[in-house]
C-alpha cells in the first residue's frame, strides 16, 4: 500500500548533521534559523524573581507542580458545563485522559496517569486489606500488604492502555487533541511479585489449572479471567508504581499488572486470585472489550494490545507559531515486545521516512520518536506508523475497517494524521 | 580487607531457586514460611469498600497519594518542634530528603525529589524566562523556554545526589534513618537539549574556550564552573522531569543537568551560560562543595560523584516483625558509569555475596538490588559495597579517613552498616 522510504521534498534537515553524538554539527543552516533568539546589545532587565529570596521549603510537602502549568492535567468525562470538584453521578463509570502532548520520554508521572473506574474509586486501608489465593491450590493463601512486600519483588517500565482508547474517532475523526482521542494511554515503572511465584507458594496444580480469575474489591468485584500461559509469563501483583505505593485510582494497595495486555485486565484494587479450568465470562470480558465484528461475531479474549503510535506534537488543537525549526515528536508502543522502528510521512503518507527512537527502547514500553523538520509554512498532513519486534506494521483506519466493520469500539490502532494548516493551526484529520 | 565472596552460614535462600525466570522454582522450604499467610477456614468478611460505590473521579486534577501514605514525604532540615508548614527562616539555606526507605526502583516521584535550595525557591514565570548564551561566542543567543522546547531533545534517566549528602556521618554515626542520613539521593527521567548542540548553535569558539560558567536566576545568582570537555559531553539543558515539566524546587523552567556529578552544579532556575577560558572560581566552589584535606590542602573540583550503595530494608528505624522471610533492598549508583556488581554481607564484612540487580542497569542511574534472606532471630551486621564498570570499589569508612582526614564533609561513599538486633530492631552502625 505505501511506497518504499524515500527521501521527502520537504527541507527536513540531515538527521546525521543533528543526530551524531545528539549534536549538531554540520555547516549547514543554523537550527535557530527561523527563531527570535539572537540577543539584542541591550542589557537584559532583572526580573523580579531573582531580586529577591525565593519561596521557602515546606516541612510537610508532596510536591506539586508550577502553577504555570495548571492547564497541564487529566481531563475527565465531564460534560463541559459541569461545575469544577466533584461529579458524583459519573463515580460509577468514569474516566479521565494523560494530557499526551505534554508527556516527554516514557514516564508518565502518577499525578496525570488516566484513569479508568467501573464503579468509582475504592478507598482502601492497607493494614485491612487481604489478597486472596484459591480454587485449584494445595493451601488457601490469605497474605496482608506487608507480607505481599516482603517476597522477592520485581521491577519493569511498561504501557497501560485502555482498550477503549481512541474509540472516539472509531466511526469519524471527531476529537479534539492528542489528550481528548488517545489519552487513555500511560506508562509507569511498576513494582511487584511474580504471580507465577505467589501461585506455586500456594500449590497451584499446574497440570489442570487453565485460567486465574482476578477480582477487584471495589463496588462491582470488577473481575477478569487471564489464561494460565500468561498468568505464568510476566505478570506482576503490583504494590508500587514509579517508585512510589499505587496511588488509590490505579488500585491501592495493589493491582494485577499483565503486561502489554489491556488496561482492563489489569485488576485493580485487588483482592481474589482463583486459579481455575473455567473462563469467568464477566461482564467485562463479553458485552464489553471484545470486539463486534462486521458479521456480528464478537472477537474475544483480544488482550493484547497490538502496536501503535501517535504524534503528539503538532497534534491537534496546537498551532505553529512561525515558520522554522521543530522537532516533531511522539509515542510508539507494543504489547508485544520492543518497537523496532516508527515512519513518518509529511506528506499523507504517499513518502515516509524512518523517526529517531529517543531514549530507552524498552519492551512493552512507550518509546518516544522525533524528526527533525523545518516548517516552510505550506499545508501538510502528517501522521506515524510503528512496526513492532515481530514485523508488525500499524495498519492504516481503512485496514482496520475492512476487517472489522463499523460496529467495534475497543483496539483502535490505526494510524492517526493531524494537518497542519498554512496559518499554523493543526486539526484532526484522516488518511 | 576483605574475604573473598563465600557462601554465608546465613540461612539464605538459594538465589537460582529464588530467581530462576524470576520465579520461586524450587524444592525446598516455602518462602512463606514463617508468614502468617494460610487462609482460615471461615469466609472472609466483606469490608466497607466493597459494599459501596467508590470516590468519584475529579474534574481538574493533579493526583496525589493514599491518604494512608501521609508519612512518605520529604522530610526538611527543621527543628522538630518547629509547627508545620512553611519555615521563613529557614528559605535562603534548606534541604528535604527523599524516603528512600520507602522508594522502589530506579525512579523517584517528583513530589518526593530531594530538595537543595540557597535562596528559596525561585517562581519563575516561564513567558517571561530567557536563557542567555554570551562570553566567548559568534552571537549572544536569548532563547525563550517554548523556543528551546522546538530544538532536538534528549531523553535520559540519571541519578542526582547533593555532594553532602551522607555529611550526617562523616565524623560518628548518628543518622538514625537511612532517610535522614542518605536521602539527598534521587533518580529521575530527564528531557532537554544538549548543552553542546546550544554551544554550537551560538559559535563557541571551541580552539579557546576553556569552561561553561553556568548562572541560576534565583536570589543569590547560584553559579558554577563547568569544564568544557564535560559540557560538549552529556550535559543538557534540561526542562522536563518524569515526564513533566521541571517543578519549581528542581529549577522550573530550565536547569542545567550534568549526568554523575554532584547536584550543586546542575545549576537550578538556568538563566545563563558563559563560555570563558577561566574558572568563576564562586563561593560554591570554593569555600563550599570542596573537600578540605588532612593537610588542610582542599580537594576542589570533585565533581563526579563515585559508587556508593545503600541497603534501604532493613535499615535504621525499622523494626523486622518476625523471623523468617525478607528480600534486602538497596540502591547502588556511579557517576562514572554503570553499577557491575553490589556485593551484601549478612556478618559485619566477613563474607561477603552478590546481591542481584533487579531491573534496568543503567548508567549513572539508580540501580536496585535484592537479596532473599530468612531472619532466624540472631543479631547481624548487614552492609552492601557497590562495584561500578570502571572497576572502583566502594570504600570502607576508615578508607575514607586515612585518605581524607575528618575535616572534609562532602562526598562521604563509604559503606553504611545496619545493625539488625534480636527484637527484630535495626539502628546505624560503622564497619
Amino acid at each position: 500500500m505505501d511506497k518504499k522510504n524515500t527521501a521527502s521534498e520537504e527541507n527536513i534537515l540531515s538527521r546525521r548533521e543533528l543526530l551524531t553524538k545528539g549534536m549538531y554539527v554540520g555547516g549547514g543552516a543554523l537550527i535557530m534559523s527561523g527563531f527570535s533568539n539572537v540577543a539584542s546589545a541591550e542589557p537584559l532587565e532583572v526580573p523580579q524573581w531573582s531580586k529577591q529570596v525565593g519561596k521557602p521549603i515546606l516541612t510537610n510537602p508532596y510536591g506539586l507542580p508550577s502553577k504555570y502549568e495548571k492547564d497541564v492535567i487529566r481531563h475527565a468525562n465531564v460534560p463541559e458545563d459541569s461545575p469544577p470538584g466533584y461529579v458524583p453521578a459519573l463515580a460509577q463509570n468514569s474516566w479521565s485522559a494523560t494530557p499526551l502532548a505534554d508527556m516527554r520520554g516514557i514516564i508518565t508521572p502518577n499525578g496525570l496517569f488516566y484513569e479508568r473506574h467501573h464503579g468509582g474509586i475504592a478507598d482502601i486501608d492497607p493494614t485491612q486489606h487481604r489478597l486472596i489465593i484459591n480454587g485449584m491450590v494445595e493451601r488457601n493463601l490469605e497474605i496482608s500488604v506487608a507480607n505481599l512486600k516482603r517476597y522477592p519483588s520485581i521491577n519493569r517500565i511498561n504501557f497501560l492502555e485502555c482498550s477503549g482508547n481512541s474509540d472516539k474517532d472509531w466511526q469519524v475523526p471527531t476529537g479534539a487533541s492528542v489528550q481528548s482521542i488517545h489519552g487513555l494511554l500511560s506508562c509507569a515503572q511498576w513494582t511487584g511479585v511474580s504471580l507465577g511465584l505467589l501461585l506455586r507458594e500456594a500449590g497451584a496444580d499446574l497440570s489442570k489449572a487453565k485460567y486465574i480469575i482476578a477480582e477487584g474489591a471495589d463496588a462491582p468485584s470488577m473481575s477478569r479471567t487471564l489464561p494460565i500461559d500468561r498468568a505464568l509469563d510476566d505478570v506482576i501483583v503490583a504494590y508500587a508504581q514509579n517508585g512510589e505505593s499505587l496511588r488509590p485510582e490505579q488500585g491501592y494497595p495493589l493491582r494485577l499488572f499483565v503486561p502489554g495486555c489491556e488496561g482492563n485486565l489489569n485488576v485493580k484494587w485487588l483482592r481474589r486470585l482463583e486459579v481455575t479450568d473455567t473462563p469467568l465470562f464477566s461482564r467485562n470480558e463479553t458485552s464489553k472489550y471484545t470486539d463486534l465484528l462486521g458479521n456480528n461475531i464478537s472477537r474475544a479474549a483480544s488482550l493484547t494490545m497490538e502496536a501503535k503510535s501517535v504524534i503528539t506534537t503538532p497534534s491537534a488543537g496546537q498551532t505553529l507559531p512561525e515558520k522554522g525549526f521543530y522537532e516533531i515528536r511522539g509515542f510508539a508502543w507494543s504489547g508485544n515486545g520492543k518497537i523496532a522502528r516508527v515512519d513518518i510521512s509529511l506528506d499523507g503518507g504517499k513518502n515516509w521516512q524512518p523517526a529517531h527512537l529517543n531514549g530507552p527502547v524498552l519492551s512493552k514500553c512507550l518509546t518516544e520518536f522525533t524528526l527533525p523538520w523545518r516548517w516552510k509554512g505550506q499545508h501538510a498532513v502528517i501522521l506515524s506508523r510503528a512496526v513492532d519486534e515481530t514485523g508488525y506494521v500499524q495498519p492504516y483506519y481503512q485496514q482496520i475497517i475492512k476487517a472489522r466493520g463499523h460496529h467495534s469500539e475497543y483496539h483502535n490502532n490505526s494510524m492517526q494524521a493531524w494537518e497542519i494548516n498554512t496559518d499554523g493551526s493543526v486539526h484532526n484529520a484522516r488518511v
